[in-house]
């Protein structure tokens, strides 16, 4: 069951309180892609400049990553460059030059149509409308989105969320587009717009899965000695949920168990941690299934207390 | 096994965006014995002026509260005005009358002196200081402090530390007393100073305990539909904490299970939870020991997940 990504591809430049560092290999899809690859195959629609350093591409290439659908055009690579604060939680974008990126329209190849996951990365609401013209509907079709598109591209955005069936939105972002003050009131309203689960993103303090069947579900994040760079870690985090679940067989009727759809909440959150700890992709470059396995049992055991309320 | 507090009792006046309501019920000690006097029985150690409504002390009596440690002065009890922003997790402080408290100088009755767990809610360090003077050390002594302490009082909160079980602090807090920006690193920096536990309160995103002996648990938090006054959800945590542990026989080496620390902070989350639900202590007023249970099923039931971390 390979997995369709539609995103940016990004030269980042980083600075935190500790550290900074240029042009690294950046975009949600970059993130999500190196993610998901350490699951399944992956096949990326983005586009590129001709100045992109073909070592990323050979990197990919040592995957199961499919670039059929990366184009790669004469110009500049899409540039953006944030400072994080003190808490690593809250940023500033300072630049971003779309390059190559502000002409894109995503063309999915034939050999991509068999997808039966669909991940719609954090672009434009109208890409992403374009990305659904082209795919028969795939068993799953995931939704991320920023900000931005909240408050640029608010119909459109909204007419994304009707056709999908899982929205990824960190804290933020749902009060911005439900006008709710309380996540459970904003995620209510979000669920009755047709969606079948949507995952509240907490940053440091884990997710938060609703389902439109009243399933409620607050996955623990696994706590870092040191966050070195948290760019990516909202990508990174759908690449874990939708890696772990093309893994998975649906049922009968094409839905997932709902322990399945808690797993891959975790396995999302195990691998937004993991890239914190490093620089761009650095930490999902050495990532192994043993790794990843660790962590799901160091999360296990950190969150999981005795279900009787007091002891016999 | 009776439970001992010293700490404020207050007339809060606190603004929501929704909300205003005027001199009701507060200060820590007030949250902390309406709380913790659902389990077991509580002895308070606070000062109130003459002109404190004596609804409050009849509330009191009819719980199991010993008053014989409260302090009624003449002159004005201590007044606090607050205001919470959009995001209810921060407030700002807009006025301080002190009244009475200024004077205040704790005195534990001889019949408090058996008590088998002190609480030391948010006061001065040096009065902390002077509690621990008139008690032989309890079974266990959990202290509580706030940002002031910290910018004010370093060395005399520091002295405290140095003399308790078990420390509550926000995460903001952890980073301005150990000057870490990573709570883990500031966490093994406290634990340096004797201490048995850290709790790290973090607001409605739950809590985390880390052990001396390296324990570390992520308790999670019930989501509310609607928040209505968060003041004192840290004092009612501490109630809800405590309150449990004073159920539980000690091992025989004096300390308590780890699953029964566990299942502390559990209580405290749901007890921090139900606060806010109401204004002052309205909820606590009505709480029943089975809406306790009721509670900690559900957030068994939304944290716990499949611990092998993928299907057979």
């Amino acid at each position: 069951m390979s997995i369709l990504v539609v995103g940016s591809v990004a030269l980042d430049t980083v600075e935190t309180p500790f550290t900074r560092a240029e042009e690294m290999l950046g975009g949600a899809a970059s993130y999500f892609t190196t993610a998901a690859s350490l699951y399944n195959q992956v096949n990326l629609v983005a586009i590129v400049g001709s100045d992109f350093p073909g070592e990323h591409i050979d990197f990919w290439r040592s995957r199961p990553v499919n670039l059929a659908g990366l184009q790669i055009q004469e110009g500049r690579t899409f540039r953006w460059v944030a400072r994080y604060h003190m808490d690593m939680n809250a940023r500033d974008t300072l630049d971003t030059q779309l390059g190559v990126y502000a002409g894109f329209h995503p063309v999915i190849p034939d050999e991509y149509r068999r997808s039966s996951l669909l991940f719609l990365a954090n672009i434009q609401p109208e890409l992403q409308l374009e990305v659904l013209e082209q795919v028969a509907r795939p068993g799953l079709t995931v939704l991320d989105t920023m900000e931005l598109w909240i408050m640029t591209a608010r119909p459109q955005l909204t007419e994304v969320i009707k056709r999908v069936d899982i929205l990824l939105m960190s804290e933020e972002e749902v009060r911005q587009y439900t006008e709710c003050p309380s996540i459970v009131s904003g995620v209510r309203q979000l669920l009755k717009m047709g969606l079948k689960y949507v995952v509240v993103k907490q940053g440091s303090y884990g997710a938060l899965l609703f389902g439109a069947d009243g399933t409620f579900f607050s996955a623990p994040t696994y706590p870092l000695e040191e966050v070195i760079d948290p760019t990516g870690a909202g990508d990174a985090f759908a690449g874990g949920f939708l890696g772990y679940l093309s893994l998975v067989e649906p049922q009968p009727d094409g839905r997932y168990a709902i322990d399945e759809i808690k797993r891959a909440v975790v396995h999302g959150n195990i691998i937004g941690s993991f890239v914190c700890e490093d620089l761009s992709i650095g930490r999902l470059r050495t990532l192994t299934m043993d790794d990843i396995a660790e962590r799901y049992s160091a999360l296990v055991k950190c969150s999981h207390f005795d279900p009787n309320w007091r002891s016999a």
